[in-house]
């Protein structure tokens, strides 16, 4: 089933210890888009600027990615700059120009009103809210964010977070939402706000999915329930930039692929949401994600069942 | 198959968010030897003062824990002090009072020759060789170290891992005994200084092991093999105090208990000792380690399973 998403399409400018690139295509909705490209059909909202080409309209179509959605604005596209000089983990800001993101106004295009995924990539919640509530016969939706929009738009977010089946976000941004250390009592309070499943991503550690207590299966309304799932252990980590974004692509995709959403093909949707993620790092920006296959895919896939299982 | 545990026992002074608690019986051999009790013998060989009565000999003796290797010394048992109110991911030292340890010289009874497994817990690598030398025959030695002994005592903790066949520290000591910042480059660091499999403990977030490419199985000198397993998200950690050398004792304990040491008999031995060390934070000091039974280890484990595994 197709999934629709709604968030950055930008050019990047990366230094990592390894290496550095200039003005790459990226953001969040690309790297997702082409992520979940393996298991399904995608469709992307975004807006970008003339400086968008043909050259970058290759990658999604190459990946049969639907890109009707992608608005053309006078001006640039975004542009971020950043480095991962010193701490692999965590970026470092050098430019942000929103350029015609400022202005991105969300048009659904009406051959995607038929996606029964949505997914809502971090951008400004009030135009998360735009989007879900354009689309309310979506059979589920997903959505991320950030700690800016956690910290300085919370009123907005939380309207966002009522109307999430799935809610993906790493350790900190988890504990900032909540305002509690503990992680599973943070998770169980971000559960309380509406999504019915915190999916927390852990970066080098891999992700744990948190369940909301089911009270009509006689969970007690503080259960919780969890899977964790791993990630790679990799001898280099070229550019961590995407990953997340991978993740939650992998993830996403593999499950709209599914005839039924089950607890096992949850489960594997995690798996496969590590296994993106893993690619995505292992070169720079978009590159390794737009050239893989589904064997490849599958053969890490059995490399994290390796990595965790006992038998 | 009998384990011998070399390492110190203590009295702890904590304090956590939690609470407080004054002079308990704790230390790393004590944590160790209580974990591993439930899997299989333990001897320990440690030294107390006179202020260590027949109230801590009871507590070995209720696990049937062989401490004819506990020498009393004249003075006072080793004594720390330390906190965790801002971090519970990292203890504050307040006091250590060495006392009868700062003499300690490992003595091993004779009953103690056959054990087919020795464990060298965190005590000077000086002590640990020599502890090693004196029980050649043993079929599997493990051992730990810290911060303190990799800085400042590097020559003489090279000798140790170079008799090693298993090593078992955390992400901190890991990158710190290699040089390297990234986890894999680093474990490949460490196994190249002796030990066979490295076992890198994660906290919150689990354990990994790494195993030494096996070149007779056709492995390149710098391939890497691992597995990890998770740890249990807990809504409280009480005490963290001992979690360590609690994962240590059940993965240690639950090796020796197996008559082959075979991949699968590893990979449980990974998640028992996660059972331990979760059940070790769940209370202050050793209380929870006193008062288990292997039903409640083994429901435990089949919680890590659910928690990872696919189906």
């Amino acid at each position: 089933m197709a999934i629709t998403v709604v968030g950055s399409v930008a050019y990047d400018s990366v230094e990592t210890p390894a290496g550095k690139y200039e003005r790459q295509l990226a953001g969040a909705a690309t790297y997702f888009s082409l992520a979940a490209s393996y298991f399904t059909d995608v469709r992307v909202i975004a807006v970008v600027g003339e400086d968008f080409g043909h050259e970058q309209e290759a990658i999604f179509k190459a990946h049969k990615i639907d890109i009707q959605g992608i608005e053309r604005a006078a001006g640039k596209t975004f542009f971020w700059q950043g480095s991962y000089m010193e701490n692999l983990n965590e970026a470092k800001t050098h430019q942000t120009d929103l350029n015609v993101f400022a202005g991105f106004q969300p048009k659904i295009p009406d051959a995607y009103r038929d996606s029964e995924f949505l997914f809502l990539a971090n951008i400004d919640p009030l135009l998360q809210r735009r989007v879900r509530e354009a689309m309310p016969h979506v059979k589920l939706v997903a959505g991320d964010t950030m700690n800016y929009w956690i910290k300085d738009h919370r009123p907005a977010l939380l309207e966002v977070l009522a109307g999430l089946d799935i809610l993906l976000i790493n350790d900190t941004e988890t504990r900032m939402l909540a305002g509690k250390n503990n992680l599973v009592l943070a998770a169980r309070q971000v559960l309380s706000l509406g999504p019915k499943t915190l999916v927390v991503k852990h970066g080098e550690y891999g992700a744990t999915a948190f369940f909301a207590p089911d009270i009509t299966k006689g969970d007690s309304a503080t259960a919780i329930r969890a899977f964790r799932a791993p990630a790679l252990p990799l001898d280099e980590v070229v550019d961590p930039t995407g990953a997340g974004d991978s993740f939650a692509g992998g993830f996403f995709g593999y499950l709209a692929s599914q005839r039924d959403i089950t607890p096992g093909a949850f489960r594997r949707a995690m798996f496969y949401g590590g296994v993106m993620g893993s690619f995505a790092v292992e070169r720079f920006g978009t590159e390794r994600l737009q050239h893989l296959d589904r064997k490849e895919i599958d053969s890490r896939f059995n490399l994290f069942r390796e990595l965790t299982h006992l038998e």
